[in-house]
């Protein structure tokens, strides 16, 4: 197949690990994870912080770091962690940041997100690996496959969610590490986000908080805007209110159709999800409560 | 006084003029009108059309000539086009390109906004004349009267909002061609924006319809958008929902306090609202029900 | 083959036309072209236009009719026009609106522009037919043959560009109508661009005039730019020089590695291309010397 | 005076200090600088790392905390802060935040750069001291002073600018931390940027390096650019080649004459400008070679 071609990611050496961090502030802490990836000999490639409140504020942190022979020394590095980390109010999470993220996209009948993903998987520029699509419409499962992708037709009947998300868990449960809403026109059940277990990123396509709902470039041309745009969001239970990842925006004029919003809107979705996609799976999104904190 | 010095506006000629049309749309309206000029020996220097929908649609044309002799011929030129465009079912205007808007300027104790447009005023990068600013706080006396203009202070007290709107229109009653609410933060009554008989553009704290209401980058902060923006628009009867003239956005972050995003969004309203009020008076904005076309 | 299904491009009637205008500008020239358009039946469904200065400039106009039974009229209408026109000193085109334009896109070893325009094509997003790709490397005549896109490899050796440019000749002469350079990284002969007899739109990637030739987000990096772009621009015989159609920017951080600077530059590159073409293919560039009219 | 009034700065505390560290990249340096901070009892509100490449590159530390009696403990903290990194090479500053930049603003005829800082100023949105306005021409003296800041009046005879930067020696010397050129339009010689022994920081009005030198809207109108923009830098001996600390852009269209660009451009000037004062003067930018990091 001609699409299966895939050039190398973005390198990453093997000796490079992500710490991330978060929990409540305390002094000394930022001293404390330094001092204990300096004692194991790692040098600090790049390291964000941010504390949300100077006085008693919640506390996070990423840290990237070479280490040579990491694969080897990361249980004994983990453990030294552990125990300093202990004294603090905290969670932690240390990788390999070479390990990509094993990820699904579900898309509907527009393709121009779940495609301007799959290119850039394929050329390399995601730290990601797409495992599977999932759709409600059989349209594009050429075009998935030709990139040497499977493709799961699971139709979502009226008054049946509940089959077809039985079914998503399936396809989902242990082999994935997010799910990408890719223009996925249907309602995502508080149960199913309970279960799946992952993360999930969903594209909206106007500048939230307006036009949530339905329709947003058909309400946008009937508010008169005189820009629209799109934002890219965790999923929670409540509709289009997660914390939010990324926006953008572009001009628009009287001119402009709400068609020509459709088409035009379309630019900003991807480029808005496939930046989301890039900052959460290089770990540059931690969750603070309904917002997000971006490195 | 050291702040009266005024540069000359951007140089319109005493033999510009511009027609405004706007109605019906009917095949042949173009050439009606441009017949007239052109019978007349006028030279179109500019001309921008809509139509609303190619069948059955509203029409809307801003035209820019050039007329020798305007202030002479300008009566027979309105006579012959009240002749020709009696046909069709039409408003139009016709006026001399020179004559500028006379601007009420509101303001409360922000002063950014208000400002803003003094300066631009004095340095002649608007085709208007500020003829007062009227605040219902004493702040900005000074400030306001070093440029060499009339500071009114009209306090509007609790319950008592309309003894201070009848001061308001005792002022602008056939002073002025427009009132410009520079984050002025008080409501305007439906009463009021019946009798003043002028168009009112409000400049509001964040990219409409996101965040209507008080507190929008409070608001803003809470949510954890990572943009914010400033909506200059028409004041309706209906709050924060008249027809949007300009909007534009910037980027934010996880770092910014909502104090930040006030002082950061400040550059964006003042920008915003300056390029609203320069695009009105330059009669650019034409309002088709609840949105605009802005040629 | 999966991907040659292809949506309908924006809905363009039968009976709609496009009639572009320029010359020395005179009075009286908008009321003559509309009187023509109004006296066959025609509808303006948009007007645009531009005089380089008021006194003695060039004239641009871009028109955009509905005339029942055009393919009917059209050859009447056009003898109309010269009549009218020949008293001016004008060149003009008059067309149907639905007649795509004939694209040839060259390609080296980048795909994002190409597969972008692809894309594209393959939605309807673009009123272009893209009859054929040719690429001095032969690594993308898969992807595009999955498009059902003739792909032609011709090698450009050192030293013998004259044969691989007769060989274009060969390939295009008569059937384009426009050549878009997408990351096609050879030089164009002043000859070449002679022969060919039809527009060449290149995208470059920076934001011309800064890093004119080789290697631009090197010397980006070099130069510790905050912000990188792209350009598109028409083919002249000055490198880089041509008349510019499109341009963006992103900003950009010191993190940024020159390789981040090139994977991030791609987007703005696609969109910008595309964007140039759809203008151009629309008949909405204009060309004034070495600068662009786009309305 | 009106026009003295100032509201406060943004707040910051007594008790944070601003810590910035660069030299050569090395194993172990974070968790020595944070360990001094941690021993202190500091607690660390912000920090920002980079560096310049993973082998052998160079570090660039920025870190915000706050310590509980700052004055009275800063002088022991500095003494073991150079205990512990005189291990490394490495050059440090550690001074309270509160601390304000004494900040000289140079003008020539065109005032909007000069007045946004001194209104941004008057207003306490930027962490400085405008201490004294200097300028070529007299004309902005009462609106100056009318700020209540000194104005001096140094006129610069061709021929004679050796006399006109005797005397800026004069009064800057051990006066001013920064030299902000806000459309200064006189060269500054390479002797006067070695003996002022400050940064000097300049806008040049266009997005760099685009259109170097004089009379850059003239180029970009003739070139038909569809952006301009300005570029914050500091001075070197090479003419708009010194480091890039800020820039930005907006569209433009062929209506826009040399004189709109103007117009126009100035408003991307004064936002450039004084974000790249706030940066220098809260310490976000570090230079390295002819290129900057900014945090």
């Amino acid at each position: 197949m001609s699409l299966q071609r895939r050039t190398e990611p973005p390198a990453v050496g093997d000796d490079v690990a992500r710490l991330i961090v978060q929990g409540t502030d305390q002094p000394g802490l930022v001293a404390a994870i330094t001092g204990v990836l300096s004692e194991a000999g790692a040098n600090i490639a790049s390291l964000d912080q941010h504390t949300s409140d100077p006085e008693g504020g919640r506390f996070f942190q990423r840290t990237v770091f070479t280490l040579p022979n990491l694969s080897v020394v990361l249980p004994d590095l983990r453990e030294r962690l552990g125990e300093v980390l202990s004294d603090f109010d905290l969670t932690w999470t240390l990788a390999p940041a070479n390990q990509r993220k094993r990820v699904a996209v579900f898309s509907s009948k527009s393709d121009h997100c779940l495609l301007d993903l799959l290119w850039r998987h394929r050329r390399g520029e995601l730290p990601i690996d797409i495992t599977m699509v999932v759709s409600n419409h059989p349209d594009h499962s050429d075009d998935v496959r030709a990139f040497g992708i499977p493709f799961f037709h699971v139709p979502v009947e009226k008054d049946r969610r509940e089959e077809a998300e039985a079914k998503h868990l399936e396809l989902l449960k242990g082999n994935v590490d997010l799910v990408v809403l890719a223009r996925y026109m249907q309602i995502i059940s508080e149960d199913f986000i309970d279960d799946v277990g992952v993360p999930i990123i969903n594209i909206h396509h106007s500048f939230l908080p307006a036009f949530i709902g339905a329709g947003p470039y058909r309400k946008a041309k009937e508010r008169g805007v005189k820009l629209i745009g799109a934002t890219a969001h965790y999923v929670t239970k409540d509709l289009d209110e997660g914390p939010i990842i990324a926006q953008d925006v572009i001009s628009v004029t009287h001119e402009d159709t709400a068609a020509d919003l459709q088409r035009r809107g379309a630019d900003v979705e991807r480029r808005v999800l496939s930046s989301a996609v890039e900052a959460h799976c290089e770990e540059r999104v931690l969750r603070d409560g309904n917002v997000t904190i971006v490195f």
